[in-house]
């Protein structure tokens, strides 16, 4: 089984441009994404971690795939190579930006029955995605791509499980995001953030952060 | 086993005012305590379904107990009821807002060996709270209810399970959480919104809702 990680360095998490510099997204980024992979390792689901990048990075544990192609391309071409492999084994996509993804997470989804198994991000997205035959799926992310990977999985008749947890969900992408990260985070990313001073914050009743 | 639902009818969900008028509020509130009411009865867990609230309702399969109080007050003396009671029964106190909640989230809950269960909502909240001994614990909600109750569970030396859910995770209180409700609901409160018009939108790779 494989495990396969879209990840985008260069102006990495602009929505969090208020409160952090390009550099200091960059290294959150880097720390979200040394996070996901050690989950992935630690799970022990995984003969290969894959990165699949549009820079030169390095990740302990974790094969670094170069790709100048966008999302779905450089995913449809690795599912496609998966297949045409004499192993057509089962492949997990999951994004660099759920710092909260735990070992249980991992091992449930890959001990599922079903043929695809989607995590849903919030707001239509898919944080996490496993693929047990690759040569008959294809990815389709950006917008509700939720709805569109079950329609791809509906037409293929494909048996789908929705697999519900809060920690596949929290995609960290905006500020109020950071909270989740302060709340409920144990790794790198966690630990940069306070490193950065970053604390929670309540406003009216309201929890935030601040820096 | 019993199963509480704190609920305010009056002036329901009032972030929701730019989109919805004061009536479809309290409509679209009653839909949601009705699902999450529906999924509680429908688990068989639980010998009473209490819903605790301010206006005089009707809740098809609930018990309706009216209070005055606040939030922490009204759960806090209902906790001290039972534990009152000869029978010092479990309890779990779960949200109105939350319409996405399952059967299956119900049973796994209520099957922890845990002492308290919670199932964290975004930013901090607490969506779902089993109290295997009522006599044990209280509540204190608002700001960051979810740190609180971890330390009120730890001091009293009671073991605890954070509950991974992204149904349970996701309370109804802005105009973009209804699109979580239009994606993944099927219940009251998915039809109430798509009688009202509201669907999904797309602006710039972001989804919405729009009516």
């Amino acid at each position: 089984m494989r495990a396969v990680i879209p990840f985008k360095k260069s102006n990495a998490k602009s929505r969090l441009g208020a409160l952090l510099s390009p550099e200091e997204r960059e290294e959150l980024a880097m720390a979200m994404l040394n996070d996901v992979t050690g989950t992935l390792l630690g799970s022990g689901c995984f003969e290969v971690v894959d990165v699949l990048t549009t820079s030169i990075i390095e990740v302990k544990g974790a094969n670094i795939v170069l790709t100048e192609m966008g999302l779905n391309e450089a995913l449809n071409e690795y599912l496609q190579k998966m297949s045409s492999h004499s192993m057509n084994e089962p492949v997990l996509i999951i994004m660099a930006d759920i710092p909260l993804a735990s070992v249980r997470n991992i091992k449930d989804i890959t001990a599922s029955a079903a043929d695809i198994v989607i995590a849903p991000g919030r707001m239509g997205g898919t944080n996490a995605l496993f693929i047990r035959d690759p040569s008959s799926f294809h990815v389709d992310y950006y917008g509700t791509s939720f709805l569109k990977h079950r329609e791809i999985a509906s037409r293929n008749r494909l048996k789908i499980e929705v697999f519900d947890s809060f920690n596949l969900s929290t995609d960290i992408d905006e500020i109020a995001d950071l909270a989740e990260v302060l709340l409920h985070g144990n790794g790198q990313a966690a630990r940069y953030l306070k490193k950065l001073g970053f604390v929670l914050s309540e406003n009216g009743g309201r929890v935030g952060v601040k820096r």
